[in-house]
Order: C-alpha cells, then structure tokens, then sequence
C-alpha cells in the first residue's frame, strides 16, 4: 500500500472520453469475468481501481488490511462454488469400473468399517449423494472439520462422540474427499491401526498413496463417484448391521463422552469454561447459520460441541490452521448470505489470540452494516494461570518486557469496546445467564453486527487426552 | 501461525537433561549473535521458542499479527544501528580523492547550489561532519523525510518550507546519501532544471547514475565523504554567500510559505483542518521525542509542521510508502527508548487508515505497558464529503454494499477506545482546546499508553498543489 | 561439476565399517525406489556416487554433460512408462457417462470428422482400444509426432498425408490426448474452420478449453476413455462412410501429395535432396526400430516420409522443439532395448545443427558400445547458398568473424570422423547408392554403433507451402 | 531453441519499410550499449536475431551449445574490462585512511608475511601499483589461479613454488581482491596458522570477516587502496629483509620442491607423466600466449608448471570448478586477441574428460578459423588401470553396461580427430619429441586451429600430497 501523495496523481482526474482508464480496464475485464465481488483496501493507489469496480456493477468491498481482504477473497470462491464462470465448468472424471468394484468388495468384508467424509465432498457439492450412501449401507461416519453438515451432524450414524476410538479401531476406512494430513494424524499408529485399509476416494491422483499405501484408490470426481459408488450398491446391496459389535462398541463410547460432555457443560463453577460457554451458544443460535471459527481450543472444542446441519455452513482455519482468517471469511459469508439467503446469520466464534490478527476489520463490518454475531471466547490468551491482579503488580515493578509471559494476553481486554466503538453493539459477558441474554439480544437484531466477549477461566478443565502427540478434538 | 491442537504436542515437554530442544538451539543461536530484541505473535506453536528467548535472557515481544512483528523487527536495526554485533564492523570505504576534488570545485562553481541529505546519512550517522559543512559552506538545505533532524529543522540553512522552488530552481544538488526516487520526483523535470548537476553520494555502486547521469560519483560511506570533503574546503576554503539572489529567493518563498500555513494553522472554524491539528501538537511535544507518522496527508503534512532536531528521531512509510508500519516502529521505539532514554517519549501519528493496518497492536502497547502518545488524525477515511447523518440515511436504504464509497471509511470512529478497551487512556477530541488538554495529560503520564482520535474537516483544505504529477508536501 | 582436488576429498576413503557413506545412502535409497539407470557425467565429485550406484545393481551411464544425461533421463520414463514402481501406480479415472454420451452423438452427426492422436494416447499405452476405434468408426485420423505408430502410419484411415488439409477442412475434431499447442497452429483460422467442433479428451483438467471452447469435455485416463467410447458406440454402432464425399477429397489430396513427395524422392541430381534421402532410409530400415529424430527440416520432413508402426518407438524434439535431445534420448533407448528388446535397432536422424548440441555423447555411445545408428542429414547449417570453395575464399580475405553467415555451419564437415575417432564406423555419403551402401552395411554389424554424414543440397527445394505462419509439415 | 517449422515463420520476411523488427530492435539496443559481441547458437529461431546483429556492426558467433555461448559471453567481459560501456564508468572507493594506517602496521611488524593476489587485482587492472608495491616490500606474494601473472610468474618473490609452506607458517597474511573460499582451503586450519592475522582487501563490504575474523579490512577499489599502501609506505618506509629466516626457509622448501618437479619432468619412461608434458609446452609457447585451462590434474598440475607473465591472461574453472568452460573461453579470447593483439597465441589445455563438455565447439572454431591450439591432455577419463585391450576384452564378455567403469573415459580415444573432421590440424601424440614437433608445428601456423592429443599414464604419479583433505597444488 502506497503513501499519501499518489492521490493527487490518480484522483478524480477525467479521462478523454474515448478512451478507457487502466482502472476502467481492470473493472471491465473482471466484470466480464462475471466477478461479483471484489475485496481491497480504503486508500490510494486502489481508489479509483475500486470506483471503477463499482461502476462496473462489482461489489467493492474496502477492508482495513490487504490479508484480511485476501481471506475474504478465498472465502468466497469456496462459498458460491466458482474456480471463473466465463470459462467452461470443468469435465467431471469418474474412476475406473474395476476400481469402484474393488472398493465395494473391500466394504462389504469389512468388520468395522469407517467413512471419513472430507472438504472435498463439501467442495463437490456431494451431500445428497453422500447421505443417500450413508443411509443406505449404515455405515458410521466421521466429518472433518469444513465437512461437517454434507450430513448432518445430529445423523444417528455420525460417531464424532468417539472420534478417536473410531479411528484406532476401523479396519476399512473410506475417505470420501479427505486427505490424510495431521488434521487425521496422518493416518499413521498409535492412532490408528497398523493393518487398516485405507480406500482412497480424490480428485487429485499425486494425493493417492500420501502417508499410507492405499487398499483402494479411485480417482475423480466425489459426486461422481459416490454416484458409482450407489450403482454399484444397488447391484449388490450393502447394509452394515446397526447391531454389529462395532456398532454397540461406537455408541457407547459416545455416550460416555457425551455424557462427560455434558458434565462440563452444567458446571456452575465461574469463570465458565469452554464447554459451558459452547453448550449455551448452542442451544440458542439457528440451525441454519454459518459458522465461521478460529482459534487454538476454540475451534478445536467448538467443532465437537456446535453441530452442522447444511453442507458449506462451516469455515474454518483450515488445513493449515491459519489464524487470522475469521473476519475475512465472516464477511465475505454475510455478503453472500446478504444476497442469496438474507435470513441466514453469520457467526464468528473466535479465540481472542486469533481476533487480534484482524480485529480492525471489526470496522469493515460496520461499516458495511453487515449483520454477523462476532463471539470472542477469551481465556487471556493462550493460556496461563495469572489473574488480572498479580498481572498489574508484576509489570509495576519488573521489567516491564521481560516479565510479560509471552504465552498470554492482557488480562480482561474488553474487545466488545472495539465493536462499540465503531457503532455496533459489545456485550462483556462473565455468567451463563449474560452470555444466553447476549446471544438472544444480538440474534434478535437482524440488522446490527455485534461482538460478545465471552470470559472464560483461563485453566479450563478440557478433558483428559488420550494422545498426547499432534492430537486433536477426541471425545 | 497454526492452529490449536498443536499445544498438546510442543507445550510443557521436559526435555532429557543432557539435550537442547530446538527452542533453545534457536534462543542459544541468536543469542549468540547478541540479538537483543526479538518479535514474533502470541501462540502455538511459537510459545516454546518465546520462552526460551526469555530464558536466554532475549527480549521476546508477542505481538497481534506477523506483519507487525516484522515491522517492529526493521526498525529496531535503524534505531540501534545494528546489520549484527557479532561480526565485525562493516569497513568503512571513501571516495577516490579526484572524484572528492572534482565535486568540491563543481559546488564551488554553483551559482544556485542545494545539499540534499538523505536517509543514507542518518544511517551512517553522519550529523556532526554535516552540521559542520553545512555551518562552514553555508549552502541551503532540504532534508528527505527520515534525514530531517540529521541537521536540526530549525537550522536557518534548511529550506524545506520553499521545497519546491529550491528542487526546481538550484542549478547544483548534492545528494547526500539521498536517492532520485519517487520522493524526489526521480530527478527529473519538470520537478528539476533540465541542465541541474547532480553530485551524488552513495555507499552503493548500483544506484550511481540511475535516473540522471551525475556530473560526479562519489561512492563510499557517507560519514566519511563528508569527511573528505570538509578536509578538501579546508584547503580552498567555500563559503556561499548568504546574500546571493539564490539566498533572497529562497528565504522570500520560505516567509511566504510559512505564513500560509499560518493562517491556516490559525483559523478557527470547526472540523479543524491538518494544520491546526499540528500547530498545536508541535507546540505541545518536546523537543527530543521520536516521531513515528504513517498515512497519506497526515504523514504528507506533518513532514513540514512537525520539526526534527535531532537524527534518526523519525520513523516514517518511507521509501515503498507502506501502510501499517507505524504501531511496529512505535513499538519498537518504545522498547529502545525504555533501555537506553528511558525519558523520551515516542508520539506515533496516523491517518485513520494506516491506523486500521495494524491498530491491534495497541493491545500489544498496553500489555508491555509501553508510554507511547498515539495520535490518530482522523478524516474518516481518504476523503468525503459526507456527513454522518446522511452516511446512516444511506445505510438505510439503499444497497448496503454498492452504496458504500470505496474512498470512505465509517464516520465518526471511536479509535480512542481501542485504547480504552486494553486499559490506556483515549481522547475523542473535537476542539483545539480539547486537543491541548488531551496532550498535555498524554505527556504528563510517563508510564501509561494513551491515543488521541482528533477529528478533522474531510473536506479540510490543503494549499494549493503547483505540480499534480507524483507531488509531496511542497510549501 | 566441479574441479579437480575435490578428488582427495572423496576418493578411495575407507567408510567405517558400520556406517554407510553420503554416496551410498543415495544408491540404496534409489535402488529402494526401484532405479534401474542412473545417468551423470564421468568425473569428479560424483564418482563415488557412480560407484555406489553400481555396487547396489543400478546401471550408471557416465555421459559427456549434464545436458544429455537430463534428456537420457526424460526418455527412460517414456520408454518404460514409470512417473517409480514402488509408488502405487496412479489410479484410472474415467470420464462422467453424460460427457461420453454427448461426445458420441456430436461424432455421430459429423460431417468431416478428424480424430487426431496425441502424445498422451502414447503416454496411457491406448494403443489396443485406438485401433479397435478406428476400424470400427471408420474414423480418418492424424497422429501428433510422438503418437506416430500408436495406429500404424500406413493404416489406411491415416491421412497424414493430407494434413493441411484435413485439419483445414473438417468439422468435428476429437483430440485423443493431443493438445492445441504451436505443433497444431493453436486450433485456430486459418489453419482450421472457424466453426469446428473439438471434442477434447484428456487426462488433465487446466488443458480442457485452451485456445479454444471444446463442443465437449472428457476428463481422465485416454485409454480407459477410449473403452468408454467403444462401449458407447456398441450401442449405438457408428461406422463414417468410406464413400463419403470427406474421404474422398482426402484420398485424392494424398494420392496428390504423395505423387509429388515421389516425384522428389526419385530426383537423380546430386546433391540430394531430404525426400531422397529419407526415402532410401525408409527402404531399409526394419519397421519395428525405434526412430530418434530432431534438427530442423529434418525432424519435420522425416516425420511424413518415415512411417512409424508400433506405438513409442518415435522419440523427437516434441512440445518445445528442444534441440539437443536427439543422443541422450537414443542412449536411453539402446540401453532399454539392450535390456528389453535386443533385437530391435535405435536409429537416430539428426540435423548437423542439432547434432552440434551434444555430439560429444558419440564418445558414450562408443564406450557403452550401443549399437545405435546415426544418420546427419547434412546441409551445412540451416541454410545457405554458399559453396566450400567461395566458403574458403571468404575466409580468407574478409574479416574473419564478421563474414561468416550465422545461418550457416562449416561446409562439408565430416561428422563421421566422430564417430570414427571413438572406434565406431563412419560414413561419408554423397550418392543414393553410397548411402544404401552404408545403411546396409551399418544395419548388419548388430554389435557396433556407426554414423552416416549424408550431404544434401543446402538449396533441396522443399514442397511449397500453402500456410507461411506457424506451419510445419503439410503435404 | 526451437525445433524446425519456426522457420517458416521468421525467415525472410520483409519488414514494412518504415518499421523495425524485434531483432532489429534488439540489435540496435545491444549496439546503443556499444556491445561488440554477441554469442548464440547457429538456427531457428535465433537467426533473425543474429542477422540483423551482424547488420548492426556487432560480430555474432554462432556456436554449438547455448551452455558454451553462455561461458565465451562471460570471458568477453573479462577480458575487455567492461560490467557496459554507456553507463558511466563504476566510481571507485578508497579504504578509510586509518584502516590503512592499521593494516600497514600490522604489515610492518610481521615477522612472516605473505602477500596473496587475488582475482580482484586482475579484475581492477591494478598491476602496475602491485609490481611497485612487492618490490618496493620485498614481500613474498603468491597469485591465485586467475590472478597469475599480476606480478609475473618469474618475480623472484613468487613462492607459489613453495605455497603449502607460505600459507602455513605465514603469520600475516595480506589478501589483496583473493578470497578464502575453497581455493583457498577457507582460511582455516590445518592449512594456516590458528593465530595467522588476516587482512583482507576487496571491494564487496559482504565478504569482509567470511570465514576468518580479519585484523584489519580495507574496503573499496584494489587498485586504489594499492596505491594508498604505496602512499603510506612511502612515509613509514618497509623493506622486508631478504636475508630474513623467513625467506630463507621459502627458499629451499621451492628449491627442493622444484627439483622434484623437474626430476618428474625429465623421467623417460612412456607413456608420459604430466610433469613432463607441461615442461615441454613451458618451453615451447610464447610468454604473451593466453592460456585457457581445465580439467581435474589438468588444470591442477599446469597451474604450477604453466607461467604466467602478464595479467588477464589465463582463464580457468575458476572458483566454482564448471567443467565445460574452456573452448567458449578460448573463443572469446582468440575473438578479443584477433582484434587487439593479433599476434597473441590462444592454447588452451584441456583434460580429457573436461574437453567431453563442449568439445563440438572445435567446429565452432574451424568455422570462424580462429588460430587457437587445443591441448587434450589424455588420461582416458579420471583415473582406471585399465589398459585398452583388456577394456575391449571386458566389453566383449560382461553386461555392456554395468562393466564399463564409471570412473573411466573410453581408452585411447582419438580427439584429435575431431579437430581434423572440421578441417583444422590434429596430432595424436606418444612421446616428448612428437609432442614437441606437434607444439612447435601448430605455433609455426598463425592461422589455423589445430588440437594436440596427448596420451600420458593413466597411473601417472603425482608428487606425494601433504594434505589429503581438499587439498590443490601444493609443490
């Protein structure tokens, strides 16, 4: 981003009528590109690039930091579905007969079978597919994290209570669309079998055989080949036994952690933790809004406890675990709701590490008056056992450097004010009953952004991890 | 920066006694090499790495985002002059003797002759030969935005205040560790005579006839060139007269100059514009505090209206014009300050734009408890002429995304309470009274962060502009 | 590659006995990987490398330079069809059925189908199913250079021979694996209709729609695309009229352009021209040799008049027209054969200018005892009108560098004494007779390799041709 | 470069009159910059280029390979001394005057100096200052490979003859433009001193303290600091005693040393060592000859037994030990000799395996009829104990490739045929009296290329190495 004086070069000079600017040029290549939105900065030099987007019927969006518009960017791409309209839709492939029947043998012999479905099939729009094959054959199902809601959550066979026991145990599982990264452990004991069949469903053939050598490996299109997949059902159909031993061992592992789950959840001890703050969001926010979530244990606990019911309805950080992504991927999602389902709400759940990376587009959203709920779950940073009191006294008299843990925050930061500030509503929230008030009031006002800065205990019990090595959410 | 799950696999690991974890290789390292300060975020998985920074003794600073960081990380070099302690002293190289004496006789012949003093000189912390030259050749001055202090603003040899006149008109410029970028219009006319020699001074064979071709090259340190050149006019001593034409003009321009700005610096109406804002900031901060300024007329302006006494005091977006590099270097000021002048304050001016690149890092200010004034002058976005009134009226009804001005940001911002929301002290100002005593009760606290949100006129008038092609402040 | 004394670095050390040395650590992970040959230059440092190599049963050719060891390497993945064996081997995806239908019902209403056979049906081993296509569609088609031979060149449906005209002419095109690069004008006027229909299938997805809008998309595996079509068209049987009026415009445009091509291959002046040439080479040399081409109007004129019979037993300067390759592609070959297929010949046709880019590698050929043939169709450069006489004479008064052509190489030089000074045979060649002489006589020595220096007209008229921009062989 | 049908495309196609062509303004752009040479290939689709080079008075040479165009391009600018002449000659620095104060103390008290020459001497032309400098100091001095002859090879203060000594024991050592990279065995022990003081002299600020920690550094033009050592000698005089111990010492380490060389040099048994070839080409080639070299003993050996007496006037491998350079080097110095020094000889010598790289320039050579004399010195490769018959033996029984030895070139390989294949004289040579009527034969002829391949003892013995690790010569 350029300094001041540009603006006396690019501003508002007038063109010779016959001819086009360089910005009016951008504008229209983009425009006949079908490009409906288009994120930048406030400031010169991009000025005029952007009054020309909008003269050219391109929504201009101005963001307060080149990355945070580059998350929106990706954002959108991944919400309404297009890599350019103006060129041909890409061919769908299919993978090999003898490839999917081999498949379907390896699946019908298994004893305790697996589907992992991943971003891919929320990528290919596969849900109706995906939940025609899972009603039809019964078999238990596990979502990576953006494919929750291809089926929905709350779907009698989903086994995300047991997580970790269904992937230590499966001895077949079929990744529909994920991709064995450290997201899944990449695929490798203690985590999981060493004599598990791995059936490889992937669009891109250099993923094939990534970390584990692949019983199956059908290459293509996810729709397409859960259609295969169907075909080759119906001619041998498959139904895995809902009595099975597998089947008794997956439900009542999930009731156990269900039931330690909601233990946590009830607690009234204050300050709230994790499970207490997630079970009360929970209950109060639409089924149909979509959920936007960074953070270290944030989105880590809030992928258990807040369910998905629609596919595409949950962005999060991601492969990479990229932080700073929230705000970016919030409002590129509310100006897309804005335009095609005004009635869904956006909702941003965000550690108070991960806000700050983009916290200034708190402003962006005012700006533009869109309606998304921003719900800060701040433990002080990333974690420690200091209170604000013994904060203040360390930094009257140590170094004041030096003595900052530099695994913390500032105690009691009142990030609501950066939303107040701007002119939306903040609410600072320490019980349960503030908390639901909160969540009701800012769902009530369809209009209005908000921010809730939600307090948590800063050594709030998690539950006890099996795995201490590049484990993750494991009910 | 990665995600959450990470924690359970870096966090709190004891470590076989015998062994270094790679953290402490890496802390060890630069320890080694004497790194003193060190920037990085708060969070997995670079905690492990921050702790045992700190442990080895290294000032680790968890900051809001890494681009911040990095900032923070440049300007701590400049300020402590530091390319590593470790290795040696870079030699110093000087002129050849003939290209010295070759210069000395082309400035002893100028009729109409400017010393440029560039960045470069600041580096090379060459103010006390400068001074000297400047005080025994009696040549006019202009200083480039990082330079100024190298000799004092307030020298009556400098001639920012007839900047363009002195660039347009001098027949003879000696650059002095200054470069022919966009800041200095490449050199070329119609900013600069067709037939003006240019004398360069550089350390850096490369840039020696970029632009123009010099009518002579004097490569090696500029510390030491001055050195020659002082030792040159020992021997055929130069003094140009302060009663030259060149002299009456220049000072007739300055008087003029200065009184416009006056005048505008006086008036009384409401908004206040740029200059009234920075009268009344110059009147107020001390002599010795280090400026940190980013935006575009805020930075622009404040260039002339905020003197320099003193070298490498400011930090600005310099060379690339990059916004959101301001709350990095104020940081970064601040922690030097504390060390070495731990009574100097640091005052950090910004638009309301490049606040918003990095304005999380205030949180970063107020968890080290860093005494820095934060001055944001704030005309609601670049420019418009819209009133707040009619900004909401247009929210209301028309479409909440094209009819938003790309040029504009949200009116009104409360920034001061970005402030407030982490504990430091914020000021919404409206008045030059309130202006005054919001100031005044900044400085006063030496321990606390505090920010001003100064509202000024949108439409706030500049004077006039001579040249529309890549100008910059040009009284 | 580096300098001499490195060799008391890494020469003859003994290893402690336990553990493995850097060079052998490589051999065994290749090996592990399943390499079978291994080509590097002879020298210093990488001989202990060779040597290892060696020791763990992999084949180290030692070449002259880099250059041609990377281009031997190339090759050996297209002759034995290993992207390395102990990766799975990728999976085969199919294309959607719906793309399948719609392209088999636009073949079927087409008036003056082309099917053009690319590199990529080569590269999928279609060979079997591309022939069943041809002879059940009745399908005229055209193969890209490196598809010559997947359908016999002298199948009658191969309409080579009428090249321009076909592509000039027909209405639907289906590429099999071939690509609209520069080889094939970009499938764009004037070289084709402006209203053809392409039906494009290929294995990768970013290829589909380049340069021009396909009728239709088939994404994925060419042979197993290839059945798909099949098991379509045994639906609804296709069979293109031999009688239609499209095939007998080709028929007489090749019985045309193959008159001509004879009338110039039987010219009995001398010095002779290329269709002469080639036409003796075609008389003798056993159809299932593997043809290595490359040179200018060498590879292009070879390309018509050497007719290929089996799949992959062409390798020329493909896509990029890569000069240079023509050895190193022939090395890689031999020693494929030697392994493979001992019975069969490599034959290589160089340019004298593309000989020139790795010439030095007829010491390999030599040392490995490769029974390779080349043939230098020698015109003394690209082309000139000079004779050696006023050549000489030149040379002798006019300035030495500035009256040499640079479009032309030194007369009559003797490229065979290459091959001579390494121990295998040379031929100097001016006459049919002595040409058949040398071909036959290299053909019979089974165990040596021989070089054959045909002169040739520099001025051999070519066929005129009909397009000046971008064409390439067109009879 | 482009494969054949370009041509159709570039050839000959007559431009619009009042229009430039790209190669056209190509040539004028490279002429505007007063380019004199221009390297390319010979083809498609160059020609154009070079063509309209030629019209334009730049001297084009076509070669062989793009990798030897590349290498005689680089050696032009070496040897004519021109970075490009239109932009203004570089300026030159001088070291700050109490760096040279320092280092001149430091040299003044040093009890066994050595002086070593550097690249950088011969880059900056500073000859003249250094004769003046090593005579007037009676300093020991030794060159490194492209800095021979700065001071001539003869000067009786040269000890290259005793260069593992004078670096050991040296206890100042003056680095006057060499660097301590590998040639140099990186200034480290075993082959220095621990407390050896270094003063290093270059122009590059990033070299300064690689490697070592120096005693003093002087940045800035060698040439210009030389003469201010001069300067500062002149006042504090230094006359380093030849009668010291020191001296003493070197003396008979390179008398010792000599003998031996000459006792290998004059040994009679056949084939022949390398000592005793280059003591024959020594006493036949002119002293203003330009010697070209490379290869591993080669290039090693003949940096001892070949001297030089004038700078710039032998180019090797140079710091990075490229293979392949040298017939692109004797191309641009036969270019540059033919135009400046006529009567200056080009022989340029070459091992075997090192002329393999680029050995198809001979035509290049014979093209252009430049007089230049390559020497093969014939080892049959690297190193093997095979002799020719039991190689032909083995070829004829084992597997043809995995028997041929990597370390190995094909036995008794005639490359002086491919001198003689392009018209130019070739001898193959057994003995010292035809390797002497060969040398004196291809001298006697100015005008021709001619190619001497030598044959010596693949076992030849070299004199036993004192340091086995990255050692060089080191008599």
């Amino acid at each position: 981003s350029h300094g001041n004086n540009m603006e006396w070069n690019t501003g508002g000079k007038a063109q010779p009528s016959a001819e086009l600017s360089g910005a009016q040029l951008i504008a229209e290549a983009l425009r006949a590109q079908n490009v409906e939105y288009m994120f930048g900065v406030v400031g010169i030099p991009i000025t005029e690039v952007a009054v020309a987007a909008q003269a050219a019927g391109i929504k201009y969006i101005g963001m307060r930091n080149e990355q945070a518009a580059c998350y929106a960017a990706s954002a959108i791409g991944y919400l309404t579905g297009r890599y350019v309209e103006c060129c041909p839709p890409p061919p769908i492939s299919t993978a090999e007969h003898s490839a999917v029947s081999e498949a379907a043998s390896i699946i019908a012999h298994a004893k305790q079978p697996l589907l992992i479905i991943g971003k891919g099939a929320s990528y290919s729009r596969a849900e109706n597919n995906i939940r025609k094959f899972v009603d039809l054959s019964g078999l238990p199902f596990l979502p990576t994290p953006m494919a929750k809601g291809v089926v929905p959550d709350n779907h009698p066979n989903c086994v995300a209570a047991a997580r970790s026991m269904a992937l230590l145990h499966a001895d077949v599982i079929i990744l529909l669309g994920a991709r064995l990264n450290w997201i899944l452990h990449f695929g490798l004991p203690p985590r999981f079998r060493q004599d598990v069949k791995v059936i490889q469903i992937d669009i891109c053939a250099e993923e094939m055989g990534n970390n584990v050598r692949p019983a199956a490996m059908l290459l293509g299109d996810i729709n397409a080949i859960t259609k295969q997949l169907l075909e080759e059902f119906s001619k041998r159909p498959l139904k895995y036994p809902s009595n099975s031993e597998w089947w008794k061992r997956l439900r009542e592992k999930m009731l156990n952690n269900e039931e330690r789950s909601k233990d946590l959840a009830l607690q009234k001890s204050l300050p709230m933790n994790y499970y207490t703050v997630f079970h009360h969001i929970r209950e109060l926010i639409p089924k149909d809004c979509i959920l936007v979530s960074e953070g270290a244990n944030t989105m880590d606990i809030g992928r258990t406890m807040l369910p998905n019911y629609h596919p595409r309805q949950r962005l999060d950080a991601g492969t990479f675990g990229t932080m700073g992504v929230g705000l970016g991927f919030a409002i590129a999602a509310a100006l897309v709701a804005k335009d095609r389902t005004p009635e869904k709400r956006v909702i941003c759940i965000e550690g108070d590490s991960a806000f700050g990376f983009s916290g200034m587009e708190v402003e962006t959203i005012c700006r533009y008056n869109l309606p998304i709920l921003i719900i800060v779950v701040n433990n002080n940073g990333i974690y420690t056992g200091l209170d604000a009191g013994s904060w203040k006294e360390m930094l009257q008299y140590g170094d004041p450097v030096t003595s900052v843990p530099p695994v913390s925050l500032l105690p009691n930061a009142r990030y609501e004010e950066i939303m107040s500030a701007f002119g939306g509503k903040g609410y600072f929230v320490n019980t349960p009953e503030e908390l639901q008030n909160a969540v009701k009031a800012s769902l009530a006002d369809k209009r209005a952004p908000s921010l809730i800065n939600v307090m948590i205990d800063p050594q709030s019990e998690r539950k006890k991890q099996e795995f201490p090595w590049l484990t993750r959410s494991n009910l």
